[in-house]
């Protein structure tokens, strides 16, 4: 007989799962279930901040309460199994903490074994033929890249199909990169004016018609616009617009589908159209007001010109990791993703303090990936900073060579300069004066990275900026920090969800 | 500008989604809903018990509490589709009461169309392809057909499929009646000790592996039997047993896949082999020992004697719902059914008291349908009828002709003679001394339906049940109740779950 | 070493804490803890309908789920505790299915003690001095009687407070009979129209400010109202109307202190004030009307005659148990009640379908407490009867006699006539046509209590419900139930809440 | 007609309610209702991290979600109240983000004023005699004082009690302060080994038997002890152990009655018993040891070291925020209080993250109390800083001058020094390597704080301790932070909550 801890047996079962890594904060007694991980072959990586896990908690797909140790192997499988099925997402386990101590013999424990990969279906093949002869007649034709076709791991039948079709597409802020930022079919820098405006049937790729993509209604929409929907699920297909043409399944295998119907009788929208033609000139035109803004030589510097030398100078196959409000929101436009699912995001809710967690989960897969591994990159407004920045702690705890660039204009959304906040400091107590959006100006977030032994830069010039990046993007034994001061009042006027409705001019 | 209450907009947005039946109970303000309801067109059914109602929200699929009038028509649209779309469940809408009579200007509703059919998916090819050489390789082979075959209207191809096949079927209790139960390729009736036991691949249509089928596992599965599992949810993927072959899809689809793999080559399973052999001496056994018990002629009857001269009566066509402990358990075995979606029971949580509503539910149907419709015939455990019993008054007030034979043994799993019970009550306190078990014997629930103007008969002999439901089964004015008195301890050995998880024999 | 179940250890729990009944419905795995609580000498009693038990679990003031069988003595106690002390409420303790078989050795069970009377407080004496003062200024003065009165077994102090400060009072419906309804004192009969509407000091004893209250608020009060608030829910206070003074405390201890205080110097509200004139002239105005009502000899008989002549012939020590909607409303007013703790009904939340697992409870435990007891009287609207009208099974089997007397209008709040009911059913599908509040008429809820041997009654005129009572009230061997058949158009105009908020005229 | 937004209603509204200051971070749309709060009167404070929100939604004792603008102004009221009438606690109002932005009328919002302080009551004078009479039997008796003592303010009564009485006190961490730690009657430095173990009557006020206290049971509790327990929550009454005597009301009122009961025959419990010669002895014993521990000269430093200097130079008026395992549990018995409610910690929950809120808010208000107001002194470990140490550059933006001392010791319970963390991670990944409990070896905590304009100190010796400490205490212009690094293994073998259990050696 055999006897197991209720902490060996989490392990045990992680550890049949393939999970590879725990991130946590111990204490009794989590302290058992992390040594316990470890002993199993888990790496284990202690965190300073407990709130990404909150948020799991109430956002999990699947939650359950093991009612005994026994079925910990069969509820850990599950937990894992829910996550990457039908549409991934977190799921919560609450073991009760007398269990970890508790005792149970082996050979009361069913043996359970790893998940296999997530079952495919395809699309209805009436459906796909109609969704074909309905794309066929778009006089203004869009695909809308989303997640789902990053998780399905689409992009290579997409590539094809995009290119074979002719047709423009633009990303979702989670579906960037599944097809470069640069290919010539995208239309992301003629988004909100002109491309969701103006088209007329839109191949919707595993994306929701939530409000970041305004409800597909007008007047951000046409209301005439015909939707193809492509989603795995069922439930999604309808939600605020009914579509045009469902078509149920993995967007891998849908698209391949679709590539197939087209290719058939060698249909191709043609690049000389008119709504082509609109696109290219919007695009021209929006990129040359970038290149203003982005080539003016003020200091302090703002947000484009930032962008601007920052997406020169990021390596190809870096990872992006970005949150804030105007940041995470102009740093989208401005740099490019080029390979798929290689760019995290505050998502759907916007929640601020997950940029250095993931940072951190991505380096430390990263690093055990081989040499040094590709670039993790984050992309901080200064006020995201703060919700988990002693966290840059545990990225100089484990050598992490994350590169961090706090995009800082001392406050949410905007700020003040120093000499302003002095005055206003000198009139009375700054809780009744100062707005409530500003935060310290010219915060030293680069010297809270040098407190733990990584590299602190302050940036105020184009020229310390690009100097300070090339430093860090070549130093892989610690991580480093860019607290680029730009102008407090760099946002232009305030708008509903600013971060993430404001156009691409 | 017109005006409308939130009570208006309510029944207009069911009307809209082709809502066509209302069931409730009125109180403030539920009364001004109902009113709007028959005024949009919608029959509303007045019931006498909120219960079932309560189980719809713990188990909904989709539950929401509208923040304004002004979504409603797009909450209900969600609700009604989400009913539908994936695998089907009740879904709850919590309408705060002040908004039953607010106000709001018809202009300010976005109009909201009905939500289409359900999108349809297919299984992978290459995975269709492999459970086809599963198959082929099994030397006992099974095919378990669960409800989402009912749900996905799959009869039509199933049949061709395991005719074509030749292969054994045995449906669970919900899957009942999507092929006939005396289709000559039913297994049912060497279920447990055999078919299930022994079967070394399975063909998983649409049915979960949950304790109604004991979870696939040992001892009452061979723990190498190969399941090629059918679903069109993935997350179902894998419960409890990790399959051999993963079909995603629609189950109507997925059989017309499978169908067409089976007819490329001609393969079929020859009815001559051993296992046929088995299964055909096993079903003989067991129709001998049923027969026996059937025809014993002891008064007061079986469960046995009783079921069998109700199987000999109804209609084909009629619909059959089902709750109770022994009476659902060995009514399912031997109330045959031969048509899709024809039957109905206290389902996985085994839910006492939905019987009489579904009934009502169902009749009201029925009504609408046609001239007369078909039989409601409601089979009820003397302790269920009692959770809503009362609704035998909502039979009568609309004429609805239900049949309900109440199998009375007294209690619940068994109970006393009256003797025994006059000897009890003599002996002192009843609570004291009674079993748990016990109800009142030969308690009249026919009365009850008689109370109320319905037709209820008292059934002790076999001469009285064939005479009281063939009356029963030609009179259309009125639901009749035939209250059948049955051998009180006529129970066998207590098992875990006995109500369902009986052998047949 | 001695071994317990986990079934046993329930039983043992509630026996230790002086828990003499179990009301239940078994199923697997309730049997092993009904026949446990047996054996421990706890009654059980056998129910039919478990819809009571649903609402207590969302409404519990305690609920917890125990992780471990070596808890539960403690849980049990905590619960039975948490039930009585503070604000009395119903606690829930959810036991996982699996716990009842489960198996622990007693030693390792903590012995714990029945919990003892809750602890008493008083109010401060500073605060009891200003409520004195507050009363002395007081034109026209009021005490409304609560539950907490109740509650607190405040009659006998009550009574003589009332009768030595010579103030005017009357109760809420929970707090019924703590003073007779004949007391000289009291002015119920013209509670809305005059003596909550011009109140201008108002000792407010154990009853809360909510709905049944109209908040304290205009219209329904004078907005200068001084309320003296005396709770022992120190978070009561307030609620709604900020008190003149507030007294925490007991209420009976609070009340022994209020008399004190006047007794003092000898303080009375004089009995020929202007404020005593106009309550008496409306008492007896009202009296008049109600008196009219109800000496009206027409058949169907309306409300008033049938509570009139009921309300002759039921012994004063009766308890009176209440639900439906203008039954219950209008019954309050013409049924007295004598004294304090004989009076249940639908509650703060109007919750229908209690009324006869009341009346089993009430009646269980009065005849265990000596040769017949006291009568238990249930009155009940028609629909309330549906939500649990088979619980006459279970007084039928336990011989329990309890007098049902169902106020039948054939509907909810109003109901239609049978010539009218066969007219509509003619014009086409009742369930189109049926108002929503129309039940069958002239449904026999007599004839089921007479199905299962207990004693009905059709009742149309008041000779046959004179009769019928007279022999209900004698008969101390089953229950009887009085199918009082009245004038289905009986109720007047709708109001809002028309069962609680109805003027005494 | 004047219009009011819903950020005009919340902020009115909590005004009306004297709530002074408002905490937050602002984002869409809470930035309406900070500016609004601005406008009203109410200062606003921005903050880094949501982490302390979040708990109170969890364990709020009141919570709501209004349903319409109107009902904002009770709404608040109640929350108010609620937080401060009974037993105290956070209450969560979730106000849906479409209300702040929509508008109301003003005549339509019904006024509601400021509620009163909470009402008061008293024990019963029956059991104030018993508990008397029982107290007068003691042979070894205990005053144990909780923070239901601090929240009723009763330190005059409870000095003028313990003196007169002359019983030995002992305070429960959130209890310390309401009389001084150094006053002769106080016996904590004999708390776990004699006081609580052969206290044969223990006098509880306002504390509870939870796992702080051991709850109340053996081995940490004499088994025949009996309780005189005082609370104002009934509910509290018995909770692990049954009080010999249960007194329900206002702690600072009953004292005054146990008073009042013990002055009228001058009873006094003599300070020459062998009970007092016991605790005496133990004390002194236990003080030499703790002062050979904190005269120790090593460095790095021990926690008793640590503590001792920092205790001789805090003074006695300052504000003790505290949170972390070891640092607060030794802390705690190292660092006097001696006055009331000037100390906060991690509470029953051990709640990390809290410790720089709370400190923000005490020296937010405490400088709007006057010119300098009293030292906030935060007292962490350095896992705890790091859950919320960003909260540096609030302080930093407000200039609060607060003194924050990190207790250093590289990781939680334990870490390793500096050179075996090296070795360490030559000896490969050391998220396989490093134990689960260890940090960073000598992070540099105070350069986060220098990096913010505040004053940070690097301190490893006792000079250097007492040399930083003092400037710190002259400096009220700025934030300083002491980070002070002490032997890692400074820890003690482990034990089950060793930073509460920890016995006072």
């Amino acid at each position: 007989m055999e006897e197991l801890t209720g902490a060996q047996l989490i392990a045990e079962s992680l550890k049949t799962q393939n999970v590879e890594y725990m991130f946590g904060i111990v204490g009794v007694p989590i302290i058992e279930v992390a040594m316990a991980a470890q002993a199993a072959g888990i790496k284990y990586v202690g965190m300073r901040n407990e709130q990404a896990v909150e948020a799991c908690r109430l956002f999990s797909k699947f939650s359950v309460r093991p009612s005994s140790l026994e079925v910990i192997p069969s509820v850990v499988e599950k937990a894992v199994r829910a996550s990457m099925y039908g549409r991934p997402g977190a799921c919560y386990i609450d073991i009760a903490g007398d269990m970890v101590n508790a005792k149970v013999d082996r050979s009361q424990i069913r043996v359970v074994s790893c998940c296999p990969d997530p079952p495919v279906s395809l699309a209805d093949h009436g459906a796909v033929a109609e969704a074909v002869s309905v794309l066929k007649t778009a006089k203004r034709p869009l695909v809308i890249i989303g997640k789902g076709a990053a998780y399905s791991r689409a992009e290579t039948a997409l590539r094809e199909f995009v290119e074979t079709s002719g047709l423009p597409f633009l990303p979702t802020p989670m579906g960037k990169g599944v097809l470069p930022d640069d290919h010539p079919h995208c239309v992301a820098a003629a988004r909100s004016r002109l491309a969701l405006l103006q088209a007329d049937v839109i191949l919707l790729l595993g994306a929701r018609l939530n409000w970041i993509l305004h409800f597909g209604l007008p007047p951000r929409f046409d209301p005439n616009v015909k939707i193809i929907q492509v989603d795995l699920c069922a439930e999604e297909m309808g939600n605020n617009v009914r579509p045009a043409v469902a078509l149920l399944g993995d967007i891998n295998a849908v698209v391949t589908q679709l590539l197939q119907g087209i290719c058939k009788d060698g249909w191709k929208y043609g690049s000389g159209t008119e709504w082509w033609s609109l696109l290219r000139n919007k695009i021209a035109a929006n990129a040359k007001i970038s290149k203003t803004l982005a080539l003016q030589s003020t200091v302090p510097m703002n947000y484009y010109t930032v962008f601007h030398h920052v997406s020169q100078l990021l390596p190809h196959d870096c990872i992006i990791i970005s949150e804030g409000a105007n940041t995470m929101d102009i740093g989208r436009t401005m740099l490019n993703n080029y390979l798929p699912r290689h760019r995290l995001d505050a998502g759907t809710f916007g929640t601020m303090g997950v940029g250095l967690g993931f940072a951190i989960a991505a380096a430390t897969l990263e690093r055990s990936n081989g040499e040094k591994g590709r670039r993790i990159v984050c992309v901080e407004g200064d006020s995201a900073f703060g919700f988990s920045g002693m966290e840059v702690e545990t990225m100089c705890r484990y050598n992490l060579p994350v590169v961090i660039i706090v995009v800082n204009n001392n406050g949410i959304y905007s700020g003040v300069d120093p000499e302003t906040w002095r005055e206003m400091a000198k009139m009375g107590d700054l809780t009744s004066i100062a707005p409530p959006v500003t935060l310290l100006p010219e915060a030293r977030y680069d010297e809270v990275m040098a407190a733990f032994g990584g590299k602190g830069y302050l940036v105020r010039t184009v020229e310390e900026l690009r100097s300070a990046l090339e430093l860090s993007l070549t130093d892989w034994q610690r991580p480093s920090l860019l607290n680029v001061l730009i102008d407090p009042s760099s946002d232009r006027k305030q708008q509903e969800f600013p971060w993430l409705t404001r156009s691409n001019l």
